[in-house]
Order: structure tokens, then sequence, then C-alpha cells
């Protein structure tokens, strides 16, 4: 029924349910601690399903949204983008309001807008921006569900040397050294080549911020590439390493993968 | 046994038990969502009953701490103080790396120092300093849990309005309108005057931050103040009101507690 009804907004007609279907474009934000990922669980504890949940209550039938990607276990968004199909007649800022009244404090909604019917959250985003969070020391409580915190021991890591060896993914690569896709990978599933845009690094106080911008990105490879920078900022790798390891495109125990925590899913990129 | 222990100490010798004990005060903050306040609870879900649980396991006994006062459930902290005594001889460094290790993220220990042995959290304080925290709208999910959201309908509080208003509340005045201690002061057990030497408005974007300082406040005085705060920024009370209800000694319906997840005990203050 949820394909039916589909192919029938990407028809742009009106159906024998007379219901004039719409293709609606949300943007939502999330903490991510109390949460299995984004995509649904058997468990009912991805936020996809409280979206879901909530979207069906007010539209009174069974929706479906479509993400523009997953996002891991314990991970957080500032602008996860998804869409679905629905008669809704009530206008944007009811919409929001009635979603913000269901959903619990940890998802928030920022826009609700109607879109092309040919618009699609995952096979039209162009690019992603993220965020990894570190925060060298205990982080204070407020700020310990959002940052990685490197503990006593690991205060002094070198910003300078990290950001040096950033420039290494910087480009055109295979990525499979730096991700856990590689099963996908060798069957031919998935392409580890990826292109990285754009790495910006910030530090303030005792917060990093290391900013990633791409196309698309491999299963927890923000997650790798932070872990391996951390090992350079703590001098147990260099920017050479970086670069072999790259290279080898095979998975080394070397590289860490940095806790879901730290990480948010900052934008989602779409043409015009 | 924990009393006399503490005589032990007041008198400054060392025991029969061949041990010399030492007071050490010591600075927390705390994300008080999960726990339901500071006070031990017969369900030890208190953020006191964590840190106990902590020293006994590092110092190999029962440890009873005390703290400067306590805050209400889901309140939180970024300067609470609490002592305790313990023959403690590892250092500073040594014991806040133990409490950190064993101590859940939602807590940290900011510092840990010995004082002389006539320091009491509770009675050597002189004033603190507290902050509520209300965002016009909905607060996004990573401030949630640290903002009163006002909603879609209340975004348009009136600051300037709030802020004039609350020079109400400066200097020596009976509270009991604006608290939840009215039994106490009946029965003569709590005195209702209190002092408030200073109230701070900040605004920024849409968030605001009223800071209270004063010697000591009455249960739940912070949020009934800033209720009414919220009540005249909405234009539903006016200055005057504020005034009269003050007055009036008496609590009544028009003064709305606000929720305790806006609440920072920023800091207490000691002499020296």
């Amino acid at each position: 029924m949820g394909i039916a009804k589909r192919t029938l907004v990407l028809r742009g007609k009106t159906s024998h349910f007379h219901r004039i279907m719409k293709r609606w474009k949300c943007t939502c934000s999330y903490d991510g601690t109390d949460f299995y990922g984004w995509q649904s669980q058997p468990t009912f504890r991805g936020v996809q399903d409280k979206i879901e949940a909530a979207l069906s209550k007010i539209l009174k039938r069974k929706i479906d949204i479509f993400g523009s990607g997953r996002t891991d276990s314990g991970a957080h968004a500032r602008g996860q983008v998804f869409h679905f199909d629905a008669d809704w007649s009530y206008g944007e800022k009811a919409m929001k309001m009635a979603l913000m009244t269901l959903l619990p404090d940890s998802i928030q909604i920022h826009s609700f807008f109607e879109v092309p019917v040919d618009f699609h959250a995952r096979f039209s985003a162009i690019g992603k921006r993220y965020v990894y969070q570190i925060f060298r020391g205990f982080a204070a409580p407020e700020d310990s569900r959002y940052y990685f915190s490197t503990g006593e021991r690991k205060t002094i890591l070198d910003f300078d040397l990290m950001q040096e060896a950033s420039s290494v993914f910087l480009g055109k690569h295979d990525f499979t050294a730096y991700s856990a896709a590689s099963e996908g990978v060798q069957k031919g599933r998935i392409n580890p080549v990826k292109t990285i845009q754009k790495i910006e690094m910030i530090q303030e106080h005792a917060k990093i911020r290391i900013y990633f911008e791409g196309s698309s990105f491999l299963y927890k490879m923000i997650r790798s590439l932070t872990g391996a920078l951390i090992r350079v900022g703590e001098e147990k790798l260099t920017r050479g390493d970086l670069e072999e390891i790259l290279e080898s495109k095979k998975r080394t125990e070397r590289v860490k993968t940095a806790p879901a925590k730290g990480l948010f899913l900052e934008e989602v990129y779409y043409k015009d």
C-alpha cells in the first residue's frame, strides 16, 4: 500500500482514495543518546520510528518516512532530512506544532515544507556535512552526551599535528581502510571511493571540532578518520602513517573508531 | 560510627583506628535530569548516593558526605559543594581521577582539597548563586534538558517587562508567597525572610537566563520567582501584581512554579 501510494504521487495524479498526495521535506535534529540510531529497529527505538509514529497519529494512517541516510546508534543530528507523502492541507506551522507536541524533547522539527514529487531525501542529496566533537579532559555533564572526552591522561592532544595530518584525507580516495564497510566493499555492493571536499578543524579552549564535507561517506568512516587523527594528536601515529594506511586499503588495528557520542550530522545538501 | 568519626575529626586527634582524619571540600557539577535531586533517597537515585557509593569504594569504608544544600529533582548544578572526612594521602589529582573513573558522565568533580576541620559545606556557606534558563520557543535537543522551553505560543516573552519587574524581589523580604515552604514557615521551623543581593538577566537570541544571588533561598523559591517573571513577560501579571503578591505573604495560584529542568546551582560562596 505504501508503494502504491508512492507510485501514485510520482505520477502526480489524484487517486481513487480521493486524496491529493503531496511530498513533504522535513529537517530535524535529535539527541541520539537514547536511540538506537536513525533507522527503524525491531525494538522501535530508532528516531525514524518515533517520527513515523507521530506522523501516523497526526495523519491517521500508517506513514513511512525516508531519511537522507542512517546515523549510528548514539550519534546525533542537527540537520537530518527526511521526506514522506501525505494529503496535509493545514499548513507548515500546524504540522510543526503537531509534531513537536507528540515528539519527545530529544527530537526537534526545524522545517516542514512541500517539495516536488521527484524529491528524494536520500537520492536527491548531493553532499553532507558532519562534525565530530572532542573534549580534552572531562567534559562538563551538560556536554558529556555530545563530546568524546579524552580523559585526564590525554589532555595534551596536539591540535596542529592533527590539522596538518587531516589534509591526507582531502580529495578522492578509496577509504576502505577508514571504514567498517569492508564486507560490502568486497562483495562489490559498495563503492569505497569517496571524495572529501573539505575538512575544517576548530579549537576552542578544551574543545576540538572537526567538520567533514563530502558527497557521501562509508559506514563509520568519519568516526574512523577522527580516531586516526586523535592518534596523531597523541603522537602515536604520524601523517605519513595515515597516508600509508589509506593506500593499503585495509582496515588495521592502528585505527580506532571514535565513539558515536561525538558525531553530529550537521547538514544535508541538495541542489538549489 | 559516622558520628564518632566526625567528633574525632573536630577534635583533630588521631584515633584508636590509627587513622588521621582530614576534612575535604569538593566541588562538583551534575546533570540532574536522571536523578531525584541531590539528597539521598530510599531508591538510591540521589546524586549524593552516587558520590557516597564511589567514595566508599575508593576509601574502603562507608562515607557520608554533606552538601551545601539540596537541589530539586531534575534541577542541575555547575558548582555544588560538599565535604566529608577521610584519611586520604594520595593527593588531590589521584582522588579526582578515582572519582571520575567511578562516577557516571552526568556527575563531574571539579576540585577536591583539604580544608580546616571546622569547615562545613552547609553551615560555612555565606551565599549562593543560581541561574534559571528559559528558551523562547522549542529548545534544540541538546539544550532541551537544560532550558525550560516556552513553546511556540509563548515565544514573545517581553524581556524588558520581566527585567523591570525583577527589581521587586531585590533586598530583604518575607518570601512565603514565592516558595513552597509555607508549612515549615507556619510551624516556625523556617524563617521566610531572605535577602536577594542581585538579580541579573541576560538575553541571547531565543535564550533568557536569570541569575539570582542571595544568602539562602526557600524551597522552590527561585522557580517561583521565575514563574512569576514569566507571567509578567507574557503580560498576564504586572510589576504591581508581583509586589502585591509579595506583601500578601500568601502563596497564590497566580504564581506558577517554573519546571526544575531550567534551574542550575551555579556557585556556593564561602568566606575568603
